[in-house]
């Protein structure tokens, strides 16, 4: 039969699933592999920066690119550790990225020579032990006769899962020859029937509760509906039922957010007044894909009893106390979308609160955050990827509704600051693929210092991101948690505006950099139609007060002192009270 | 008793071993901690720019703090993780570093809620878990009582070991009140003294070697005389028996450069032939704190027998193929001396090459790895911390002879590109605090690019060191090792001349940039008293040919090359051959 080499299936399996694009790292572990990416003509190399920003690209991608998958290249040690914190975020929000670490020989590892990038004490499965922390399957290829069903396990399990897998390709198996046979039968990335038996039984259950509720119904969608792919299937129910729809944060835009029976963001105590009234007092909710954090919930402040609860998850259904593992949603929802009688016309009598966001009057023209949200929500166009940093920005964007089609990138429950910067990428360029409109990107000077050379990668790989700084001389978020005045809080000053130049651009040609100080500056820019085409890359630093910070975030960060204890040190804390 | 905090218990015993500064980047659960540093009068909180660069940092610290540990602080999943790397490279090379980690309270670790930095799935132990894989010894602090005690014996084998170690810090506990008597003891952080008759045996043996090898022994000063600090007890033995001495290049500077008995660096068959022939023809080899890695060995090509090999270690010592655990040198050392006899008339039989580089006549303006390193070893002074980046710099600077009482810093196991910004950071602190001189860093461009944002935190801290940038047009040492014209081996160029400026300081003023394009550039500029005062941050890029390399590394090249099977691919890898 016909035969390939290990790298070119495992490349075809890439392809075969959509990937386009591999970020990662070379060195010497995995150079090897590099030059099969570098001869094929359907994946391109991005050649970030550093790994902890191409994990971070992964992370971009696969979130953009529904159905996909991330793909990270990254050398033995020193590269693969460099990205723990991507791969962990990945793990944490459910993300599919597959981690291909290029390692020593099958040899080498038998004879654990004292290598560069080892810990020097002969110990060859220490990165593997740290990454299984981290992965919901790892494999460490040591033969060929097994390399493929190995490789094909992972990579159905990433996707399936959506959550991280990690791969050790040692330098001599890269080249082996193997069968490509399997490769005629594409990996089936769906996720497991449903017991039938089972099924049927919970779709009564449901529909059960549904009737007695007299369809006075909520559905609430959060992460996971987003993560495993069923926002198809969530809108059809909607459609059909016409129950108000809720997101929690992380499921912001799961639900087109100009839906007219679409009510905002659900985030207890948190949610604005009406909505949470709304949420509330429904006699039944019905949440798509929930991830309970901290930050999701408003410090766990939802008032809505278990008796009233349904939960599908990818996984398994919980209905009130009683959970049925192995029902999954992806499977169900279909089904019950077809139970359900149209139920258009009496629904009317669920009102929705219109979610909209009217831009305020100040009298000054300082940045604040109660207008600029609303103002950037008028800007924002269909199809556009809108990313956001956490800090002020994170939850700022909460309360803006974004038109039908675009797509919100956040990180909630990892909330790992620089992030936004690598996984703007690899956002971008999986819009790019898929035919999305603009990517926007919110970030805080904070945050932006931890990766912002992957501004290089931008203009490298040609996207053309429009990025809102926050300079704010810090870290806000913080100073509303703890130390208000500690200069543990302040950071350096950079010149924003010089960044793309330095890192490769040509200012005015190949990108833009933009100052802002006063609302009529960025309404101004806002409102420029070249601007807006967004045909370069683009970075506007906002001039913004140190103290200030979107109402989300107050009420967040007076749940969140009550939990850890910042108790007072000397004559500190004093002023570390809001 | 008296009582303190416990935060104010860990940050006195730190002061005690001489730390000033500590590293690291802040988050919500490390803020009460931070408060406690930041009223310090004894330490600085450097607030670095990211976590990875933090850690290097820290290791840069340790390094030239002889005697001391480096600190490094980060929060909860986010933090710690961004530095899984540079405190596995503190590991292989043997760089003592406290890793104090801010994690949520003993209640929170108990009840385990899925707060943000969290994985979502109620696993709370999944980073000590990573972390064990990479520190000598852990400690999870859940209760005051045992807390002092923890915290005395985790800083211990840090320094003792030379090793990282992991410390959780709960957000409840930093403020707990303890009492504060231990602090009265100073923490013994000197090596266990060695078994007397053990030990006697062991000095005999040796002794009896050395005698029978008609003292025709040559000492060869490794990574691990640094780092346990034995240092000046070498010196010492070295000097009273005048036995030639020879480095590895981990070991450079162990012994002074300009020793009159020191001849130069071995490094197998990688060794300039003179220094190649002279340790290898001796009768015995006395090998002080060796680490043998490929890099370090010239890929394993030792050629001296383990018949005439004695080894020194930190915990063990090697008399031919007998092992003596539990005798380490810094004990042993002083005694070896003392049962010298002087042998300063005799040893002057046994010649030294001397180390010397004379700058070549190359009849061009090109700034050639073969004139270049040469021509900066004469800017070199008495004092100066020289820190090589992983690339062509870190071998091109091995052939260099350095000042008497300079100070050699590079990764040369580990061989994490980007470290030497982060570590040239800590190394100038340190090397601000014990009154050493300038500190010159030699780093690539590619390197730079990991973790540029650190030269903001070198003008936040006020270090002043020169740094020059080998600009040649990517990663040309894999360029030497595979994929010489592959893309994955280029960058972006960036406009590395506005870097300073851009990320916080004032160009003429608190910093200065050039470009030297010419062999006349560069010489004329560190003919400069001004340049050479080194009284601001100043970058150099220096403008050099993608494809040249200096001897060593060509050598390693081929050498490594046979190691990693890269077979070809398609057209391509016929131009990989070197
Ligand atoms: C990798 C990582 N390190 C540290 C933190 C802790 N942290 C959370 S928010 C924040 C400050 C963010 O500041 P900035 O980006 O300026 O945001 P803003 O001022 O808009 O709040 C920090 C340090 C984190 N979440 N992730
Ligand atoms: C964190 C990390 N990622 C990747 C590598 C692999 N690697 C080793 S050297 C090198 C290129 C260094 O290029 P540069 O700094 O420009 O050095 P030079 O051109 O002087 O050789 C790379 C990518 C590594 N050692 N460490
Ligand atoms: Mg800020
Ligand atoms: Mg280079």
């Amino acid at each position: 039969g016909k035969t390939c080499t290990i790298a070119d299936y495992l490349l075809e399996r890439l392809v075969q699933l959509k990937v386009t694009e591999i970020f990662g790292v070379p060195g010497d572990f995995n150079l090897g592999f590099l030059d099969y990416i570098e001869s094929s003509s359907k994946l391109e190399w991005a050649g970030n920066c550093n790994e902890l920003n191409a994990a971070y690209a992964a992370d971009g991608y696969a979130r953009v690119k529904e159905g996909s998958l991330g793909v990270l290249v990254t050398t033995f040690g020193v590269g693969e550790l460099s990205a723990t914190n991507g791969i962990a975020g990945a793990f944490s929000e459910r993300v599919p990225v597959l981690h291909i670490v290029g390692v020593p020989s099958t040899a080498q590892q038998k004879s654990k020579p004292m290598l560069h990038h080892t810990l020097g004490d002969g110990r060859y499965d220490a990165y593997l032990k740290a990454a299984e922390q981290f992965a919901i399957s790892t494999a460490s290829l040591q033969d060929k006769s097994t390399a493929p069903a190995e490789i094909d396990r992972l990579i159905t399990e990433c996707v399936v899962t959506a959550r991280p897998v990690y791969l050790m390709l040692p330098t001599d198996l890269v080249h082996e020859q193997i069968s490509s046979k399997r490769l005629l039968t594409p990996l089936n990335v769906e996720p497991p029937e449903n017991d039938p038996e089972i099924e049927n039984f919970v779709l009564d259950e449901i529909v059960k509760l549904i009737e007695e509720a007299d369809r006075d119904v909520v559905l609430l969608v959060d992460a996971c509906a987003i993560r495993h792919n069923v926002k198809k299937e969530v809108f059809e129910f909607a459609e059909r039922t016409h129950f108000p729809v809720y997101s929690a944060p992380m499921g912001k835009t799961a639900i087109p957010e100009d839906y007219d029976r679409y009510g905002g963001i659900y985030v207890g105590t948190i949610s604005r007044p009406e909505i949470k009234e709304k949420v509330e007092s429904a006699k039944l909710l019905l949440s798509i894909g929930g991830l309970k954090s901290d930050f999701n919930t408003g410090n766990f402040t939802y008032q809505i009893p278990t008796t009233r609860t349904i939960e599908l998850h990818s996984d398994h259904t919980r209905i009130r106390f009683a959970a049925y593992h192995g029902i999954g949603m992806k499977r169900l929802l279909p089904k019950l979308t077809h139970r359900m009688q149209p139920f258009r016309e009496d629904a009317k009598a669920l009102t929705v609160p219109k979610f909209t966001l009217p831009v305020p009057q100040e009298d000054n023209e300082t940045i604040s955050h109660l207008w600029l949200w609303p103002r950037v929500g008028q800007f924002f166009k269909k199809g556009d990827v809108i990313v956001a940093e956490t800090g002020t920005s994170s939850f700022g964007i909460l309360d803006v509704p974004l038109p039908g089609g675009s797509v919100f990138v956040s990180q909630i429950l990892w909330g790992s600051i620089g992030w936004t910067v690598g996984s703007t990428l690899g956002a971008a360029i999986a819009a790019r693929d898929i035919g999305l409109n603009r990517v926007i990107l919110f970030v805080g000077d904070g945050s932006i210092q931890l990766t912002v050379q992957e501004l290089s990668t931008m203009m490298r790989t040609g996207v053309k991101p429009i990025i809102f700084l926050l300079n704010n001389s810090g870290y806000t978020i913080e100073r509303y948690l703890h130390g208000e005045k500690a200069r543990y809080n302040d950071i350096i000053n950079w010149e924003w505006t010089k960044l793309l130049e330095t890192m490769g651009g040509v200012e005015g040609e190949t990108c833009q950099s933009y100052t802002v100080r006063t609302k009529s500056e960025l309404s101004a820019l806002l409102d420029d139609a070249a601007f807006a085409r967004a045909d370069k890359i683009q970075l506007v630093e906002m001039m913004m007060p140190m103290h200030d910070a979107p109402r989300a975030l107050k009420v967040q960060a007076e749940l969140s002192g009550k939990m850890n204890k910042y108790v007072s040190v000397g004559v500190k804390t004093a002023s570390d009270t809001l």
